[in-house]
């Protein structure tokens, strides 16, 4: 007789729940989106969505309708009722036996999240603190996976060191960017941010950094920094949906600049208020 | 509130069940064994614990008991009383709120199942066709961890292809493994297969592989080959737990040899089989 066992309990393997055959479970099969609302509103909802559907694309799930995603995270954020949400969701490619391969016929299973958002007003006035780990991912960073297992055991290290980040190093002693967030530079004036590869993740918060910086004029490079140059930075801060940009005041035990928020990153903080509002 | 959504119910975040919490579910972050039996008795047991519990220690699962697994497996192999029997079982850190850190509290999820192995006589017997696809894994291939979607896309490929098995090709263009097994090659009377480094599994069929070739006096080179040394190779196979060697016949769309089973890979199969019995 075929058998599961779940913690100590022995159960019919016919008789299994069907979520405990989710590829989730397996394979990490599956892509996922974090968005956040500010004051009620959620923000770039459709960025969020265009890049879902590509990730859904990239792993090959075909039928999955972006509309009815799109209502039930708006169902859902309309249900929860709090300003500040953080939303996440994910859609798995399905339920089945355990084998590698999948067939046409699987149905993708779908999941979400809308919790309230930590007030992360402190970290933004006085900055984090981050430190450096090897960049272990997988070469197709670019699609938002459920594959994080490098991301959680870098940012475990980073929690250890008291840092609130993990800045990841490939093996080329470059930086791709945070364990999850954007790594961004100011160097002699210039916004410095490593270019969109397949390496990293083509972050929404990233393109409205950038978009910040355009309209102040500030002058860009998409170019990977080492964690030397970052160190001896004019300032540093990273970029996340949940948090928009958090400056960086300490990296690997070194204060970056006097240890304080900078003035770019503090006028680049202002500029992307002007986008949430 | 806080709310979540399975499918299309609502429910209370707070009144979700455990399992939509596991940390399996949003990192991959676990790790996992496959066991067979030969004719009622499970095949390397303490080798598969033994890994398990490298791996378990390389994720920094520190809580888990490995007599406790080793009960619970023998005690659902007991149950299940299935000849040929194939037994998947993972290890999550637990379940919690989605957060890439843990804390030391968290409690370990154990899942385990025993199924029918399917008959593999003719793969034996005729060889497979294998196609190569990009090594798109993590770097810590040497944890057997649930992240594996890479290996999973590579499958579909090789599926998509009528082939039974996809062979990873790094950046350096050189054979790593199989997406779900060891690949080895007999070229001029040696036998070869990558050596393990952290981008490779610790196989245990691997090696009891180059144990069967130790006995029989085949020379043995660990050092990775080219798809095209691949091509040319007097022959190829695979290793793997639930099936230990099976012959690849073709590769790429080309015949290896003569498109048969070779005479090392049958004497090796041979070999095998006195460790099963």
């Amino acid at each position: 007789m075929q058998i599961a066992m779940v913690g100590d309990r022995i159960v019919p393997y016919e008789k299994l729940e069907p979520i405990y055959l989710d590829r989730a479970f397996y394979f990490g099969d599956g892509v996922y989106e974090v968005l956040r609302s500010y004051n009620g509103r959620i923000f770039a909802l459709e960025d969020h969505l265009k890049r879902f559907s590509n990730s859904l694309a990239a792993i090959g799930i075909k039928t999955v309708d972006i509309d009815d995603v799109r209502n039930r995270v708006l169902e859902a954020f309309g249900k929860a009722g709090i300003a500040e949400a953080r939303i996440y969701f994910h859609i798995t490619r399905g339920s089945a036996p355990r084998t590698h391969t999948w067939t046409d016929n699987i149905k993708p299973n779908f999941f979400l999240t809308v919790t309230t958002l930590p007030d992360d007003s402190k970290a933004k006035a006085e900055g984090i603190a981050v430190s450096t780990f090897p960049d272990w991912r997988w070469k197709r960073c670019d699609i938002k996976s459920l594959n994080l297992l490098a991301n959680v055991l870098a940012r475990q290290d980073a929690a250890k060191k008291d840092c609130d980040e993990a800045i990841l190093v490939d093996q080329n002693g470059l930086i791709t960017e945070g364990a999850g967030s954007s790594f961004f530079a100011v160097l002699q004036e210039t916004l410095q941010t490593a270019p969109l590869t397949s390496n990293i993740l083509p972050s929404i918060t990233r393109d409205y950094v950038l978009r910040a910086a355009k309209t102040i004029d500030m002058p860009v490079m998409e170019k990977p920094i080492t964690p030397d140059q970052a160190k001896s930075a004019d300032e540093l801060f990273i970029a996340v949906t949940t948090k928009d940009i958090v400056p960086v005041v300490k990296f690997d035990d070194a204060a970056v600049a006097d240890g304080k928020p900078g003035p770019h990153t503090r006028e680049l903080i202002e500029q992307f208020r002007k986008y949430t509002q």
